[in-house]
């Protein structure tokens, strides 16, 4: 079973980052962490996005901030299922710009958008994309959704 | 290998959601296309979204406009990774509305999210989603690239 | 005379949602509260719809925050009007997400969205619809505006 | 059973606000239509709102666009249930002018907002308030929502 | 000379208002300060629209927050000028909700329009309209512009 | 009584502005029609705002589109009250761009905003400013808004 | 004096980029025209960045739509000042996918974005940035601006 | 070597407005600082953009909030680029206003606008332009750049 690849633009989103880093460990799913930058490593980029399918890797998660570039780059360079994490950053225009970035790309090479600071969904779309070949995982999301819905009962018992 | 499950809020999104069939076509990859409506066909979608991972499908790609909620509803029935494209529809806010309904998923519960209207995008996740486990479709999605690469190199003798 | 169902999609949304309950209490309209998640418990949201006309309930006042589907899902299943609350929750983008998400259900299936956070709104106008039946009720709607004038007056004396 | 009362700010507004008259006139409720404007006559808007529940109306349909305030102003005076229809008009900025001003109301004076230009919603949204009183109508909007599904099933037929 | 009359549809809306109390007693304006609320006191309103040019007032500033209806309700009613000053309340969304609800009004029934929280501004508009009759108002403003210059020059030697 | 100065930043504008012209010249309000550019001719720009007040103008009406500086460089250099009309042009974003660069002008110097391409607003506003000090002027407007009513009032007679 | 690089995402942006060539070969500026995209050719892309300021450019325009990446990219590899050009494509979001991908930019990158569509104003800025050490080009460009002032004269005439 | 003048419209954006001297510095480019505001100070804006091409300016920063005029005021004025820093003062529309009252300007006056209080990325863009005419700050801006990919890299052997 192939590991995931998670990469950020800068250090100030791994607080964001670490759901993803969080959720899959709970699946027991292999990571790799790593800080690539679109507009300040290029060349680390580029190798990174050229090579990611042939070191192991079985889906990427890029987070970024602003005008995100990380994202969309790597699903131009890669073959692999990218998924996209808009970070609302510090001169953000209330996120829009980094959602916008992610999400509107061109014909021919998507990336696999999810919500803004949406670091945790990453991880669990990670998880259902390699799930979907692999049964042990496929039936650990359906344990955690049972999860999930165990927790609303919970809550709705102590609403009442 | 699995197939793909291709679905839509209405009849009136084909034209959009034709583009993900076609793609998928080309990449011989199985697809399965029906209506599902969240709104108005509940129960199908309920029976749908229960048991798709217990059909044969792979990921699911679902298509809506407007407070669109089939995406989401897909994603909480099932444990397969579903790729939602936002159409812009006739008395939409721009396109807005079916963006925002399908990304801003809550924690738990992800969509895949493509652009406005990017259903071919969609048909190409879905590939690379397979792709991720199978190298034949992972070495399509590395000829369709390079396809696009050549396309762009040929305008380019054009524009010069 | 029936009682207002009021629902939630987390316990988070409480503290927004107490004000609908506090408002139907003011007009001694009785009220059952509980958690129902679109994403989370979809097998409970379908049971909620589908019987809420059948066990005594007037109307439906449902809140939800982000890529809110509760309200409509809601109005999906039960031939009752249902009111929708958009919230703006933590990542929301700035409650864009659930007032789109709430407000902009396609034709057939309609749901009375009130303000962003406007849950007191929300009970207010079920007590209306309620009253559009019920002259008792009606009275109380007349006394409370008559109310709201008073305080505006006051508060006029005291600018002055 | 009480009638519905159905006013637009000016004539224009009649194509849109046509749906509303249509669909619950296919329900069998009793409606009448007047053309009020807060802007140009603003006495007869006090007379509407301030009257209009001692004289047989159950609930008042009220479409406007731009800086829509005639939904807002019916609320503000008359103690029935008030659906107000936002209505995308030729110099809205794209509509969000009148989905704002009759949304956004403050607390004490809901507004039960359906989507932009969504008329045919607001008349089944009418039909449901008098519906959670009369068990006929009620019956109507079952079977109205089962037509909506046999619609859809029609189509899936087709599609496939 | 006339008076300028000061209205807004709720006391919190005094800490924004204030700074065009304030600037228009810089300038020896005559004002009167009321609160009238179009959602709360409608007949309020009408009185004081209907009445406003009889007695004595040369133009009337209304402030107002969300689905700000004041401003362009007393417009409806009143042929004097009406300033409008869109008021960022808590529950806004972002501002936008008043803005649009005061600027987009239909034609026939203008609003003049200032900055969001700009009751400062809604002042010195006041004035000039005021003072496009009384030469001595409008040498005040005059003297007014003349004071910000010179401020801006002292910053500038500051910075230096 | 003094005249109104219309201006515009291009003749592509004069379709809209128009219609200020138009209402003016039924109110018997002189008007001069100009084309000054922000951009284009500062001079002129300069020359018009620190002389219009000495030049028999009551008030500047100065029309618009995309980053619209005219309006409020106007109002920077002259101490007549300014009403500035957003106009969309071709490639402005919806129109937002002209709006939020005259509407959201600094502290001290107010651009009386009327809505998106609301010239005949502007001529209106224009009028009640005179008419603040022309009794003769102000029963025009009062004139003027019982003629709306009274359209209204028929168009009511047709759609009944 | 060295050239000016134009390159764009798509043949299909060249109706827009057509302007800055129009411009810049009115100033007698030498360009060179090449279609690069971000997306598809990413190895043109790094080539192309990598190399700009040793191949005897000066600037570099690039014109992009969507999720916009050209131009920051070229920004990240490049050392010359990069000019951005949003373009409104088919599936934009009114255009505001390419400004806020093009503008938002992190610290340390600079693009210098210009408006929506505005190709003609990039070849102006880059006329401008050569210009700034070119006195012959600083000539041409205070030449050009007499030109357009002497338009605006000559349709003012035609107004009055 | 010529000097980049770095303007404001108040002393309140220095804060903003500081990292683009501060960045200056570091490249041992001349800057000179000054305030002037489009709105209070239109003698002192017509001064500066009509003669800094005389003063031995190369390029100009301007930086301000809301109806942002002063970048586009001086591009009126002046044969050199200008920058734009739109920033993000107290009344902004979440920074809206400044960045589409910059960045919008019409064909012919370019701005050459940065992201949302970038004025870091304003100072290095100004070191760029003076770059592509001097290998020496050319070079400087290459390892400016090579900086940055160290500090992502250090940070990158951080994370893992």
């Amino acid at each position: 079973m192939n590991k995931v690849g998670i990469i950020m633009g800068s250090k100030s989103d791994l607080p964001v980052m670490q759901q993803a880093i969080d959720i899959l460990k709970e699946f027991d799913i292999a990571i790799e962490v790593d800080i690539v930058s679109a507009h300040r490593t290029p060349e680390k980029l580029f190798d990174y996005g050229k090579n990611a399918h042939t070191k192991g890797f079985a889906v990427i998660i890029a987070g970024a901030g602003g005008a995100a570039h990380l994202p969309g780059m790597i699903a131009s360079l890669s073959p692999l299922p990218v998924i996209g994490v808009p970070i609302k950053s510090s001169n953000s225009i209330d996120g829009w710009d980094s959602v916008l970035s992610i999400l509107q790309m061109p014909g021919g090479v998507p990336v696999a958008t999810v919500a803004l600071n949406g670091a945790k969904n990453a991880g669990i779309l990670a998880a259902q994309i390699i799930g979907s070949n692999h049964s042990s995982v496929l039936d650990k999301i359906v344990a955690y959704k049972e999860g999930l819905k165990q927790m609303v009962h919970e809550s709705a018992k102590d609403i009442k």
